[in-house]
């Protein structure tokens, strides 16, 4: 496999702006070609040096840096931001020893969630989800996690992520985090991505709930809108957790010697926690689409209470117009017209009609 | 694993009460954090010291009671009351010798059923359900069930749950249930809960078919809301009762040593119970949804009725009002107007085309 | 496992009427409490000892009648009828040696189907299937069929059965039912059932196309109804028949010793029998889901036609009401009312738009 | 299994016409007993004999004139047209040395198809269509196929079937189909029948082509009838394929020593080939569940469009009515039909108001 | 296996023009029969020779000039374009020594893509997609590829495919290409091919996201047919895909000694893609499913609110028409019609009239 781990020479990467997956056709498999969009200027490198004592964070100039902190005895979270600059990407990776193709996977940000396990590392690929709220909705972003024999590396399209809540663990140094080895880490940092899809799914049903009223009660045009955008919303996330479920499997059934044995129960918490996530969704999926049901019946519900009313009002007044009409007439011989009583008489016959129907269809309930 | 097991030092606990997911978030795994509303006031801890003799009720002080208790003969049944006490439901695990991850399932009250063989004890959460009728429909409550060597322990949400006939058959010596070990508790207790999904399940397909004259011969708009409610109790039921199958299986599966063998056709009864309720639950959503397209149809069959009749009588007198029109008409030479019988004949006219019209919608089945 | 096959003292048990699942709550497991409605006085035990050469039926006073033919060489046949008095068929299955769960699943007729291999005998719950026709459709009763060393016993609700055939096969020592042992029986009497089975989907297929031209040509409410109850029948049915999969494989697979091996084809074929009932049911079930759909679009085409016509009409005599309108007006100078053909005039225009706006609708296919 | 081979009796085999399955209640399973259709006058038994070197096609007298030919070197294929005559095909089965369950699954036309591994011969039941086209559409008849050390056997519902693309080659000696044995006849028997799937899906797919246009520019009420008529083919095809992927994988799988491993790479074609058929089939199924509703919605369009224009015609009519009405009042004092230029400047007023109302709708674009 | 691999005599072979399935019928399996459409005149050979230093391009004039080239060091990638003509495809087959079912399947362009491992062989069928755009859509071709120990072979139907970025790298080798074994370049023209579903299901998405706006906002006639046509492409698309898992994994699974271990890892890759496009082709499948629904009640909406404004006009002017009716009857003793102000006070009421119903209907939402 010595071959197929050299990467392609660099002059053959282009470094891309908003790049699409057409841009990759017919260049050999293996070739870094970003496809995504460019968030961000410069491709930021932060390494946290760690062990159950001390924590240190230095910001990298380049790859050539991550030199002097490989061999030694701390453990590192090497935290990479900006897939864009694919040559820096690529220095990174080779440092670190990784397989082309799995270099050109952390560039191409269209990737399906999956882990693998390679010889001397594991590669693992996730959507981080981030509830915004609003318009926006749900914010996703592809990071890469790598763990090696002593080290921990990251690749994120842009910078803000979730992983702050582990950055403060561990520089307070709470929990196992810093006594741990880099599977612990792996593990952290995949827990709290997959606690932030929790926050996903939780606000996903409150804004469900949240509908329910208005979909039984008073829909509008706008209802509808925002069904179908919380059903995209649903959509999304299952594509995103679906994979999760297998991702973990593979981290855990594979056994790769880099696993400890004391990670593996967090990693099944981590799996339940997974189904968990899918089980809600599929939940909120299924009420939303039970949702489209409700409004497009409460809807032809209103209209056909509309129509109802409009009709009976046509419908009583029609044949009192055609009685109207009938002494409109110029006939010569019309006796009625030449009674005394016959105006009021007329007015009589036309209210008991109107009466007589209005009875007639409130007791067969028509409005 | 031994440090796995190390609780985290108490004093990170947060003593929550309506608590969701995200105050869980960034805190290292297996932190105490309770996730759910706070029902009750205090922590209530009874154990239940039993044998074949006797049994004693005991009103627990607070975990450190239960020292005196563990090592002795008798078997030990701990219900713990009120989950939002994190702190001495910590306590109480510790004593027992159970995994923080554990510890941190039974405090989480968004739990998916599952079952967990560890060393020395078993691990299962279950959703408790009540029927409660009227407005509220389904009562859901999380119970975590743990079996270890000579102890089960359950604990619960809040005051109130369906163990009572548990309690009475242990107080009056009933059954296998003094005779046997704590593994019998423990199915017997899970027995008690799936009996309750049954009544569940019957007050439903009660409702449901109650529902179906309703749909079929008057609905009204609230029908739908009312089919509404049903399927997302029925979809509640089925969340919580399709992990129980795996549940059972898994102790069922994993033999452990927690479980005698004499206790497995009991357990295998349970397993049949538990997928006769997934298999009735399934139907009543089938008939649901049925209902959904019978109500729908049914609703326009009566708007078409509804409709069609007011069209028929609009229809009728339109062309008699025309009639009436022509003759109401002030041409000057107008030979009709100047006939004797020009009137009665005006009427004859618009009886026959009223009657045609009558009896050509009637013969075409129109009303 | 001695234990747990001792029953309940009797005194537990609940002689029932017409009783529902919550009155089992709380009860010790094992306990025989009758879930199902009381169909009739007394239970009736009828024996039939057969061997090659002859066959006898015995009508047996009590459970206690049993004891004198259980060791004979004969091959027997028990047929208890009435499983309301949960003392009878307790002492039944005492003496038979079965497991009080077993007891527990017999009397309870919301079973769902399954075998069970246990030591000593085979358990089997069936449902019984009979198309009854006109209103009532498909009456199921639950059948409990156990096969023992020399025995089988079958537990029926009430009088009635299916098992005719094979009695008179019994009878007239016809095929291989009295050469063979008492699996071929047991073998017999599920065969006989499925055979039902065959007779309730050819009943449900001939209903179901009967309705086809309905559906198409003339869609009543009480069409949907049909359709309906139909769709009801085949889910009862599909209901019914899976679970029959699994029961036969139980058996097949399990090898008990019970079960000779010549009797495996016999058991196949069954097998596929209750594959192709599944199949045809789920082809109904398909079929009847189409015919919904059918009968909607039939009935919104009829619909629309009617709504076509009467429009059509309303619009051709509401212009023509208009100009009829123009001429009733009544202002001093309107130099057409003074025309000698005028009137005549008028009724020509309105011809031609009544023409013209036929002949329009008319090639646009509106009606 | 001695005993179970042995057929029963003759005299119990009731020679039907056209039986159904309720014929069948009762009897000793194995009995034959003819369900389905009765196609034909006689029983036809063709006997050909063949070797790489001559072919020979002998008409039998009956069953006893097979006798002479099975001992001898040459290959047979023996087929049987008629099943009604129960009598007959008993005979040919016993002495074929047939279980009588198998005999007795031949004679039932309603069979699933399947594949049996018997000791000595191999059992298949397939269903062989044919597309008709016109009113008829798909055309089904079972054959079942049956391969013996040195025979094979097949026994169809009537004359006419898809083998004399075989008969020819047989007769031709062309390929291998004279040069190998009995299995790779069998193979070529169902291969033929498989590529009648083919014809028949071809046309199922040409026929549902042709309908898009119609669904999409000009639904009529037929177009709903003719997509449910392709639907209930597609269906059929479906029942009758999906079961084929099943009875190709048995004959592979059990490995008997009735096939020649020569033959294997041309049963895992005919895999192949069923599985494209069932693939075909399922999509067919889905592009037609499309049209359905491409139906309703195209119908529902059209009808809106109807309803709008007439809709608009009458909305502009009836003000204009209203108008007319005005001055068609008899008020003593209404100054405006005393002017002299009232009776135009009304036709001018109602003029702008037809005006401004058509302008209005057609920007709305209602029209 | 050796008779099973003598191909049919020539003089069997029928070239055919635009063939279909039913020309296959009745002759012998692996007789070559061409189903499909023929697309160019000739066939066209060009065998490409490599290795690491040098690359030669030949254009063959027959299937005799192979001779010469397939013993060599060189490795070779034979490009066989136009399946028309079975004689010549089948004699490159023969020298190439292929069985003559695998024969037989290259030339029925109605395949489903399969990979089957022969000895001395691989074999594969594929879809190549390309996204033609307009009225187009999807461009289909099927492709064989044959892996040999040291040579690619490639049979399409018609000039024009995806492998010109193949050529090019070959050509300037770059990557590994041209120092890997023939395996490798099997790889890169399914990779190839797979990049090109990429482009298609990009394009599907772009096209539906296009679709969303205006099927929320403003969908027209136009617009079903476009949901339509999209959705009978993502069917394709799926119909193509699907079978490419399988494909993959049959290469990897069989460990053909054909496939370098150090492939592999390319070809897991490659996996991924076809998952990840079966992925993004499901979710677009969903989406569009939404979008007829949407698109459904879109419709509904735009035409209840024509309805509504155009029922609301005539329902606001039927009363005041009928109120003119009665001040154009004929009576004598009509009180109003003497009055000063009556015809004013008429205009009053009925302005009264009209404003009151369009409060109440505007109050209402109606309007």
């Amino acid at each position: 496999m010595s071959e197929a781990e050299t990467p392609e020479p660099l002059d053959e990467r282009i470094p891309g702006s908003a790049a699409s997956q057409s841009d990759k056709l017919g260049l050999p498999p293996g070739t870094l070609v970003h496809v995504g969009e460019r968030h961000c200027a410069e491709v930021a490198l932060t390494l946290v040096a760690y062990g159950p004592e001390a924590v240190e964070e230095i910001a990298l100039g380049g790859p050539e840096d991550l030199a002097g902190h490989l061999g030694t005895e701390r453990l590192l979270w090497l935290d990479v931001i900006g897939l864009h600059d694919v040559e820096t990407v690529g220095e990174v990776g080779e440092r670190l020893g990784l397989h082309p193709l799995v270099m050109s996977d952390m560039v191409n940000t269209h990737q399906r969630p999956k882990a693998e396990i390679h010889e001397g590392y594991v590669f693992a690929v996730v959507k981080m989800v981030r509830w915004i709220g609003g318009d926006q909705g749900l914010d996703t972003e592809q990071v890469s996690l790598l763990l090696g024999s002593n080290w921990v590396a990251t690749f994120q399209e842009r910078p803000g992520d979730v992983f702050d809540a582990v950055r403060a663990r561990m520089r307070e140094g709470k929990g196992r985090i810093r006594k741990s080895g880099p599977d612990y880490l792996f593990y952290a940092l995949l827990d709290v991505i997959v606690d932030h899809y929790f926050l996903a799914v939780e606000a996903l049903s409150e804004q469900t709930e949240a509908l329910e009223d208005e979909v039984l009660e008073a829909p509008t045009r706008a209802t509808l809108a925002r069904i179908h955008g919380l059903r995209q919303e649903a959509l999304a996330l299952r594509r995103a957790a679906w994979p999760l479920r297998e991702l973990v499997q593979v981290v855990l059934r594979e056994e790769s010697e880099l696993v400890d044995p004391s990670t593996a129960p967090y990693l099944r918490d981590l799996y339940d926690h997974v189904v968990q996530v899918i089980d809600i969704v599929e939940t909120q999926r299924e009420i939303l689409s039970g949702y489209t049901d409700l409004y497009l019946s409460s809807l032809s519900n209103r209209m056909n209470d509309v129509m109802r009313v409009l009709t009976v009002i046509a419908t009583i007044f029609i044949p009192l117009t055609f009685v109207a009409g009938i002494y409109g007439m110029n006939f010569e011989v019309m006796p009625e017209l030449k009674w005394r009583w016959g105006y009021p008489l007329v007015w009589g016959v036309m209210a008991v009609m109107a009466g007589g129907m209005l009875r007639f269809f409130r007791r067969r309930g028509w409005f």
